[in-house]
């Protein structure tokens, strides 16, 4: 079974601007995030679209399934969401223990920058870059299907 | 964009066996069924998985995006779902107007035998054979997605 395992951060500095390739334009939506699963839509670039299911097992790893399909398709289905629709351009960053990206949100979750870097395996303890910032792979709020129910631009200043 | 359109009945008399072609057991669960979308993860014969997103609208004619996946995946959603896995036996039966279908549910919904014919237009009139019972295409409950939340098995035999 595919499995998919990733810590998450916030992002303290600007600092991996310098080493950031061409960003990707996302816009992704849930169809459903229910205690078991989470049906996403992903249109990258208007160019590729992608449904994805995530398991929802809290933490580092979480199975997944994806499959590729027409970006008319996906279009559609936006409309079929629960919540907003979440919008971000994703920047890869050279790393050597895994995909490190760096995620600028806007519209709804306009403010909020994320760095994930995807891992091999659990055990692996990546080098992290001095931009990193705070870890918060186990916190819910930010879960993009909680970010697409309770968009960052309505947290409560005293809550981030 | 696709488009289901089809009307559903009940079946009054086992007329329609002399008729049916060989049946196609599926075995099919929902990952989610959301205000507006639903998403069903089915596997027919054991040897074919699809991932189905229908839009929620009730009535004749719903939006319908199909994708074939691999049965291992398919096999795995299973576990990720919401209300009961639902299993049936699926007989084509020949009809110059639509594609005419009698399923045959077992498991928690045993006894249920539900025809479903899909038309090309939602005006065109269908030719019914005698043993086709009372429709049922605007009757909730005969959803697939809340015939495995609510099993038929389960339904008070008065409301039946």
């Amino acid at each position: 079974m595919p499995k998919e395992i990733e810590r998450k951060f916030l992002v303290a500095n600007d600092g991996w601007r310098a080493q950031a390739r061409a960003g990707k334009r996302l816009r992704q939506a849930y169809l459903a995030a229910t205690d078991a699963a989470a049906i996403r839509v992903r249109i990258a670039d208007d160019a590729v679209a992608f449904l994805t299911i995530k398991s929802a097992t809290p933490g580092m790893s979480r199975d997944e399934f994806e499959y590729e399909i027409p970006v008319a398709d996906a279009e559609a289905m936006l409309a079929m969401r629960v919540g907003e629709i979440i919008e971000k351009v994703r920047y890869a960053i050279p790393c050597e223990d895994g995909d490190l990206t760096v995620d600028v949100f806007s519209g709804a979750n306009a403010g909020l920058v994320m760095a994930e870097i995807e891992l091999a395996s659990e055990d692996v303890v990546p080098a992290l870059p001095d931009w990193i910032g705070d870890e918060i792979t186990r916190d819910r709020r930010f879960y993009n299907a909680n970010l697409a129910e309770h968009p960052f631009g309505s947290w409560a200043t005293d809550a981030r």
